[in-house]
């Protein structure tokens, strides 16, 4: 069975039905493309993804890259995926056209990075990563770094990393311990070891840039003293040109349960003379400016995420049309042929549960990225701050609930295919494996929960929370009335009037200065604050559904299906889904402290 | 870190203070043991386990059985663990002392199975197969059959397997195609494959004696037509001796996510001239044999889940209580030094779940296990059949909640650890791979839904049930004014009061008729009750803690802090997830028909 890499109505819908995407060319920046121009670029994503990406997923997963103490090797089809990305220009889509870009959409690039995620989550590692480093050295680096990094990493001669994760330090940042030394010339030595770093060697490319946090010596303690810092596996001269080998080198590859054609490194910076470093910016500030990048990164990790989902969903309902067992509970003729399995109502169920995890994941990601787009290129001042605010406030949810719920999605899809499903002759096995990276990386689920409930919901005394409840009460209410809409617009009211309720509370044992009991259940606050987010998302897709059903007679039939496929799953969201929330709400009203007074002892 | 296989701690409260298995020693089939000789037997179990066993479960993870068209080649540490255990008589330990056995309980044995599953449960997979294989000889065979196979498979010198599972057939045993044509000796020919046979093939023993289902040509369709066989791989003549290969052939290994070292096969019976088989009781009561010998395995498959998760818990807790990382969000000192990770609430949080899931499955098991002792040695007529009915009730949910359960243990345990929780340098990531697969054997979680709500609830006008409820409200009365436990007392009532509300609206809707869109949600109903049984066994665990801490002068620091700890995990599961019921009790009360609905063609 071969399985196309995503589905193109679905990302049509979402693009121009879900969101209107179409309305960013009336922008100044999108004046010279157009729906075709958009559509161009899918079609080529699509095309790379499905020829250079797909045909290597499973390889990359049996034969993992290797390091035999002085080169790592990774299956030669990488390269090949690697340089028909950078050749297609995807390295640099989003940059202005003086820039060597296209000038592209956040969210259209984001849905063709879709393809690849969903083609070959651990291939696509490499140039999303780069695509990340660049960024960082674009916003904030000098000009003179820019030139002398930009051009090799927009063209796919130079690959870039993030090395922020040390190994007795993980989420805690504050303890970064690489430490940078200052030289005569303005440059800095690092030395310190670096780990988990993700493409931190290989051989897809002539040179590897490593965006690093580093400490300067004498800096403050904790996160105000971080600095970020360049620092090239080669030293570059003009025009690219690669000088001597820095002083970075691989300690050892790291073997992961899946994602595996993604090296995993430990790096060693400083074992001799000390890696050659160059600061980023302004000293001390390499945590903000890491975090302007980790933003976009966690909406990446969670799009790979959703990309599985959906992609482990599809296999699963193909598989489930074409396999007969068993039959209906009440036909007791055992000489009657078996139906398919998808006749049964509880493997419906689980090919809903994974429509509407992996769709709702796909739509949110999408949705934060039109955040992005609007939070830089909207007409009005206020309106590129009202889409940064509702995009701060909700990315620890972007990032989180992806990750959870397209993982189960993945072990649902396994269930469908019963002994299928668990060996490596069926795809899905490898999809669950790969996902179950994505509630570590970028932030840990616990790390998105405190900085939702702790950072990002006060903020501003609640602004950004009450802008979004705002708008969520205002999609309510739209559809109180229409008789598709009103049971989950009911839900959703509810479900938020309830939100409202606990987020109340923890606020005021917050301001009480109960930090610790605030705090301990933030996780919880996380999960059903998630959950109404894409409640809200699913009721914004069966709006568009039913409308769209309203005209029935324009449609087809395959778009009649697809519109009644997509209200169905929003009804089973909202009404198996959603109802979750309200046994956590009461936890976290109570601030339960069952979790805080356990007792190290007592385990 | 080197993780111990079990604790010892924990068995011996679950055997003797939760169950009150030294109580089976007045039984007249226990007489000649002793609280020692169950000890001893533990002891043993251990000892093996931790040598034999724990020693090449990663081993036999990375280096997998292969199979050269030829010859089955599985790392040579197994052989060695398979020679432990026959030598130290576990394959014989249930039977009679006349019958070469040591007439050792039921519960007993399970514990002891118990180390092994934790050490390797994998490699446990080959003498598991084998004791029920045997147990079914036992139990329906001729004694001619039982002379010329069973003293062989208790010296291990023959394995077993379970042959039911075919190609195009899955869970549907009711179409089952393998024929067996009668010969004129009275014996029979095999023809037809099966797949995800466990251990059908391997180079540990001289032989391997398949029981395999199949239907006697002429035989009713559907479930009523199957018969057990006996099918040797080589055929057996007096004494034990070998004859001729049969005509049953390994096709070929499938290759799992985890669970590794146990071969995992397609094997063809009849390519050529038929394989001799030999039938076991009457024609066409296979499947009702087989049953018998399903729910030992069930509990069997579940005690496996349990140890994964038990070993996750384990493992994770260690790494959080050496592992310095952040500090107290109260804390904003940065200089201040960094706390173990099982200082924070929500690291507190994952441990307790996975305690709570892990210690409540393994309870569970156990609990089975003494049922299943009960039905066959309890003294009066009544007790035996009460502990069977029980027993036949809640096998779908021992056999489903810990695999389900013990699995988010596991994928807990590796968030717990972070990036090194997904990495196969450590040891979780395999344990959440092996784990996979205990949804899925033995009866999917739909199967086991279907057969608890279709079923066993209904059975005898709910006759089972009823008994099981009242056994719950007579422990919940019991400690309902005890200030400890009254509050997790009242919750199991409300828990129970609600569950007996859904159960009767969905008596009466199958009733009516309405089978179908009665099942429909049929897993969830196993889920909403398995959570109700589980909160039952843990304020069981509860009570016999709060007892023992009564009487704090004669305890040790240690055994202080082992029952609060029980008393925490027990609270953990009736705040944090009995609550959870609730959302799918309104949906299974309302007959809610979304997935019944989902049409094929709108997926």
């Amino acid at each position: 069975m071969n399985l196309p890499v995503l589905n193109e109505q679905e990302i049509e819908f979402l693009l121009y039905d879900f969101l209107d995407t179409e309305n960013l060319l009336q922008r100044p920046r999108y004046h010279e493309h157009s729906k075709e121009t958009f559509n161009a670029t899918l079609e080529t994503a699509r095309q790379i993804a499905e020829k250079y990406f797909a045909n290597h997923n499973a390889k990359g997963d049996s034969q993992e890259p290797t390091f035999d103490g002085e080169t790592v090797t990774i299956i030669a089809e990488t390269k090949q995926a690697w340089d028909a990305f950078a050749e297609a220009g995807f390295l640099a889509a989003h940059y202005e056209f003086e820039k060597g870009g296209m000038q592209l959409p956040e969210v259209i690039l984001r849905a063709a990075m879709a393809y690849f995620n969903a083609a070959n989550v651990a291939t696509s590692g490499y140039p999303f990563l780069t695509i990340g480093a660049a960024n960082l050295i674009n916003e904030f680096a000098s000009d003179a770094q820019k030139e002398t990094y930009l051009p090799y990493m927009q063209s796919g001669q130079f690959a870039g990393t993030m090395a922020l994760t040390e190994p007795n330090q993980g989420s805690a940042l504050a303890d970064i311990k690489t430490k940078a030394l200052p030289q005569a010339d303005g440059s800095y030595r690092l030395f310190g070891t670096k780990m988990y770093i993700s493409g931190g060697d290989q051989n897809l490319t002539e040179n590897i840039i490593h965006m690093v946090l580093a400490r300067i010596e004498g800096a403050p303690a904790g996160t105000k003293g971080i600095s970020l810092f360049i620092c090239p596996k080669y030293l570059v001269g003009e025009n690219g040109q690669l000088g001597a080998r820095n002083d970075v080198k691989l300690a050892g590859l790291l073997h992961k349960m899946g994602y595996r054609n993604t090296t995993s490194t430990v790096l060693n910076f400083g074992e001799e003379q000390g890696a050659h470093a160059f600061l980023v910016g302004e000293a001390n500030k390499g945590l903000f400016y890491m975090f302007q990048m980790m933003n976009e990164a966690r909406i990446g990790v969670a799009l790979g995420a959703s990309c599985l989902g959906y992609q482990g969903f599809q296999y699963s309902l193909e598989y489930a049309k074409g396999r007969p067992q068993g039959r209906h509970p009440s036909n007791k003729d055992p000489e009657s042929p078996q139906v398919n399995i998808i006749k049964h109502a509880d493997v419906k169920r689980m090919l809903l549960a994974q429509k509407a995890y992996s769709e709702g994941a796909l739509a949110l990601c999408l949705y934060a990225s039109s955040l992005m787009e609007d939070s830089k290129t909207a007409e009005s001042d206020e309106q590129r701050q009202q889409a940064f605010k509702i995009l701060d406030l909700i990315t620890p949810m972007v990032k989180s609930w992806p990750s959870k719920y397209a993982l189960r999605a993945n072990e649902l899809a396994i269930q469908v295919l019963g002994g299928s499903g668990y060996i490596r002759e069926y795809p899905v096995e490898q999809m669950y494996r790969d996902n179950r990276l994505n509630p570590i990386h970028e932030g840990t689920e616990g790390i998105q929960g405190l900085d939702l409930l702790g950072r990002k919901v006060p903020m501003g005394n609640l602004e950004n929370y009450q802008l979004l409840i705002s708008k969520i009460l205002e999609t309510s209410s739209q559809f109180a009335n229409d008789s598709e809409l009103s049971d989950g617009s009911t839900k959703l009211v509810n479900a938020v009037n309830r939100l409202n309720q606990v987020t109340s509370h923890l606020m005021a044992a917050l301001a009480k200065g109960k930090v610790d009991s605030g705090l301990a259940n933030a996780t919880l606050y996380l999960d059903i604050f998630g959950h109404t987010l894409v409640a809200w998302i699913w009721l914004r897709q069966m709006a568009v559904a039913n409308e769209k059903l309203k005209a029935r007679e324009a449609l087809s039939a395959d778009q009649i299906h697809y519109y009644l496929g997509k209200l169905q799953a929003g009804k089973f969201f909202i009404r198996y889904e959603l109802p979750q929330i309200y046994a956590n709400c009461d936890l976290l009203e109570s601030l339960d402290s069952t979790c805080l007074e356990m007792q190290e002892d007592w385990f």
